[in-house]
């Protein structure tokens, strides 16, 4: 019996020994040693501890992620417009007439400059063409089609190959610690949905952004929802946290994000009264990098960086430099198929 | 070495009896051996075998349930009508001027059946009144305050010990086997989170309901999310499916209700074309005990179960029945608080 129990104190040891391991090793090897990655682990490390004024119960660890320029590249334009002129270029091939306006002259000739002239009345009606009319298992079925064979403009690689490797690191960080990991992103829910189970480990019922409206229909005696050319919901601006209100129904506390489009939400998580301080951190990742990725940020049209970046400093926000901070910019793993 | 090998195997075999231990235990000691037990036994056995060809990953491993009637009481009325009543109230005393009116006169005495009469239009304005025009912590806040000294009119017990037993037993038994359950009601989704943790085990963030709009704004510096008298969402009949997609993003394979409000979320859980097979179960649970609880069915006008009741056998639906199947009714737990 003291023989079983003696090398039962062993294998609890070695047990040990291998999770100080695992917490030896560095969480965020893509990062540089700098302030923002120390501000990081710290945050971490504080509402992790019981012993710690700031310790926050595991119900409680909410993370909530901007998608667009926070976790994957949003420029020269958001990948979900790059689908939405791909599913349309095909619309005018199969139908002539519609070929003949000046929207659809564009999108044929794959002219971004001209489709943004068309602005957001534009926009808004190539994703509803291209977004609606059809059940929401057709839907998913195009847009894992199109990341089959889809390419970055620029960086010359799968859309799903332009996700950010060191925020990869941090969801991860995040959820070894038991943090529930929610995307909050301004982009369609079921275009993100595809994709970010594999692409971020995000399963789709943490993903939050904007919604198309659906019906509930019988069609061959078979249950089905159709997706109608109505939004239901836009998950933008002060959107965010409404968005983090009807989904999560608590406060996060903490959020990424990029752009002027996730001051509110950052707010939202990091405001609180002097009598009711809590432990929270408001990240922004910010767009420096003109080398690896593209440097940006008040004068953008996309992803606009102002008023969050100014204030960043008296709301105690953490600022990413991307150049200085990131080791690598996109992710090393090439087998992430969608 | 061989000595701690062996002692390893001995502790993986105590590990393993333990496990069989558990299993060995009835998960479902309040519910009668039937075959209704017994078939919803064996769904959650035949899913979690490996070897099983109805095998289902963890990851789609999503069970949903209906609210009123199906977790808890909803006779002689909704318990959430029953707090908007009481919220009636307290503005009839604050405001002489209201109290004037019929709906308002009806409220002050208590009367709910000429509430009632009032229809739709009455209930709506009256929820309208006292769920909107406040912040979210507010509304928390009086739904917390409420349920500490409220009691259901007929059973004399606080709303919070109307939860059924039985069903407490299948919420922990597919949690136990990895599901995620979500609740998915016609009810406020704000009402329902202030106690689904505590009462049911699931968190804010697995509760889906009827959704009064919300707006971000900025009070005294401080970010806040103000409910405006509108609704957003209305998570009944097919709003139900629609819900589901919205929040959850795929099929659950498990679906729970209890009237002809529960019907498309049924036929949207279990339909499936005969080239997609796929394991799934509908469960209806049919109110048959007037002694312990109520008995209504076709002609109730609050959780009218008729069409769903007719179609299950043809669909495979299971029909709880209370009288037969269950036990005990309510929560033993009487330490369940707000």
């Amino acid at each position: 019996m003291k023989q079983i129990f003696s090398s039962l104190v062993l294998v609890v040891a070695i047990c040990l020994c291998q999770d100080n391991f695992l917490i030896a090793q560095d969480p965020l090897p893509s990062w540089h040693d700098s302030t923002t990655k120390q501000r990081l682990l710290e945050f971490v490390a504080r509402i992790s501890d019981k012993n710690s004024g700031d310790y926050v119960p595991v119900s409680e660890r909410i993370a909530v992620f901007d998608n667009d320029g926070t976790l994957w590249c949003e420029q020269p334009f958001y990948t979900q417009l790059a689908f939405a002129v791909f599913q349309a270029q095909r619309l005018t091939e199969a139908n002539p007439e519609i070929a003949k306006r000046e929207l659809f002259k564009a999108v044929k000739a794959g002219d971004m400059k001209s489709i943004a002239k068309e602005g957001e009345k534009g926009i808004a009606e190539l994703m509803m063409v291209t977004h609606a009319g059809m059940t929401t298992d057709q839907f998913n079925q195009s847009v894992r089609d199109w990341l089959k064979s889809a390419k970055h403009p620029k960086l010359q690689r799968s859309y799903l190959q332009c996700v950010y490797q060191p925020m990869l690191e941090v969801i991860k960080l995040l959820q070894q610690h038991q943090f529930k990991t929610y995307i909050v992103s301004g982009g369609g829910v079921d275009f993100m949905r595809v994709f970010s189970e594999e692409c971020y480990g995000i399963p789709p019922e943490q993903v939050i952004g904007s919604t198309i409206k659906t019906t509930y229909e019988e069609r061959e005696g078979q249950s089905v929802l159709v997706r109608q050319p109505e939004l239901a919901f836009i998950d933008d601006k002060g959107g965010k946290p409404v968005g983090i209100h009807y989904f999560i129904g608590r406060r996060p506390i903490i959020a990424f994000g990029n752009s002027d489009g996730d001051y509110q939400m950052l707010r939202y998580v990091t405001d609180s009264k002097p009598s009711e301080e809590r432990a929270c951190l408001g990240v922004i990742v910010h767009h420096t990098d003109a080398e690896r990725e593209f440097a940006y940020d008040r004068n953008s049209p996309i992803g606009k960086l102002d008023v969050a970046l100014h204030e960043a400093p008296q709301r105690k926000w953490l600022v990413v430099d991307m150049k200085k901070d990131w080791k690598t910019v996109f992710v090393n793993n090439t087998e992430v198929k969608p």
